[in-house]
């Protein structure tokens, strides 16, 4: 299996490398899928997805469109993950909160996790089941999630908390205690609190919408400023 | 090696998939092994255990019966795992305290690790080597241990610490300070202190027997009741 | 796949396991490369480097020589890896630290780290990209890293922070406030501080050779007493 040049079928509109194992049929067009990776029959899986080497997709799984999932992850039957969601590499998803080995559960019994769309969640973070991920909300490398994150919120440690909230354009916003509005330092979007988290105001919302021309300037403004670990 | 169908080779009276590499001569019956995983020679491995993808068994493992190796779990040299025990996804053992690569060791240098029967590793934990995970302990997702566990003891966080106990029917008893007798607040199993963390009172010591009728009907309770991280 | 046998192809001077994927031109003699391993075309690969199960070194990486990668590590573009350094078991590293799915970045905007030479990732560690970890830096078994480590430093937790010290033979020196100069409890070596953590006196420079006759007895320290988590 010792070979000079990576070998990628194409196989109706999207890609798999040669040593990738594909067993869904519900695959959309452009996605591609790496060496080594396994993705089980009666998956469903979005268009311009990118699922990186050694990762898993357990039957009865959905991802949306424009996911990434990057090396090493798992996804269990249980999770949802909806559009643009970035899952850093060797995260790690759950679907049983209190297994033991003896005990066999059956898959009625499994507890379900939803990851909204566009957060992110970062390299080796660990999400218990049972939580759901807001919309935009960006979960630190190596954080351990154990109750649900609002929308837009950044969240860090082990014990996951929150210490800020994570812009559209994937810098962070101070939290301002008692402040009901809120802008972006970096990009001026503004947003108001919300039941779950932030929201943003009407003008964020139109530029929120992925595909749109706007999101290739995003890049200038990120690449010059890391601030927060991914 | 993209296809439309899981291959699953059954050879002698183990199953291993098409794509799993098993180089042992010393597996039990019903044992299954999937995708991407590496079962080295001379390790020995249990009946009815369940050795997930991409996972690695290394050379001089013992593995108990009814074992189960969620995916991406690499089980060293130097590490005993015993029957009825569950390494949740990506769980991380280790067999060298301070290793350094230009510092070469030898086999009989590793140090080990023991995984008592019925315990829990939890989704992304750590172990430390030289350590022993007590009957029944349950390590929380993400927790990086660093001592030694407990029986029945239910440790999280970075390093772990004891936030209570894991009765046999994977529900939580909380601490209790001074107080040597403690029942299970959901199944209603007694224990009391004992030398190495607690000790199932009579009555429980029959029903933790794995494999009685009684264990079917754990099912019921803990699906209904989620309460800890795993 | 399943198969008896181990196969290890010998391909120029370097070692590859039949079901390894190497790609890359640049590979050092003595280098062995494990199954489910892919090295991609365009890495620089030193000699006598270990990279194990289910790794993945990406276009653009440079490992030096005498890098041991344990199984399940992915090397990112944008990662630097000096001589003699040990990347623990499922240890993770990254390159872009606020990433989301919908903003596409170039190759250019990659936010680099280096691991400088004889440092140890220890094992489920998690590197967030844009720090330096220093010479012979140890960094604990499950850390969280998200700032730059000095020379020689020991850091754990998450977020990790500093605990003491690691001397060349890879035992802890304590951290004594205030105090210019510091021997290793173990084996006498002598530091002083410097700009960047500790730097070794004279004698101990010499002694840190690695390959010179010296590192066998290292051996027999390290295996009697393992003292911290890695």
């Amino acid at each position: 299996m010792t070979t000079t040049a990576t070998i990628v079928q194409s196989r109706n509109l999207y890609m798999a490398h040669a040593l990738a194992l594909v067993e869904s049929e519900e695959i959309g067009e452009n996605t591609r899928i790496w060496a080594f990776a396994h993705v089980m029959k009666d998956t469903r899986i979005g268009r311009d997805c990118n699922i990186g080497e050694h990762c898993y997709i357990e039957q009865g799984v959905t991802l949306g469109n424009n996911v990434t999932v990057k090396n090493g992850v798992n996804v269990w039957a249980g999770v949802t993950v909806e559009d643009n969601v970035f899952l850093g590499p060797n995260c790690v998803l759950t679907n049983d909160p209190n297994p033991r080995a003896y005990i066999k559960k059956s898959a009625g019994s499994l507890v379900e996790t939803l990851i909204r769309a566009n957060a992110t969640i970062g390299a080796n973070a660990t999400i218990v089941c049972g939580v759901s991920i807001g919309r935009y909300a960006f979960i630190g490398a190596g954080a351990v999630v154990i109750r649900s994150v609002p929308d837009f919120a950044l969240v860090v440690g082990n014990p996951a908390r929150q210490i800020g909230w994570m812009c559209i354009c994937a810098n962070r916003i101070p939290m301002l205690v008692g402040q009901e509005l809120l802008t972006c330092p970096h990009c001026q979007r503004g947003y108001r609190r919300g039941e779950n988290g932030l929201e943003p105001l009407p003008a964020a919302c139109d530029a929120s919408i992925p595909g749109s021309t706007e999101f290739s300037s995003f890049h200038s403004v990120i690449s010059t400023e890391p601030s927060v670990e991914g």
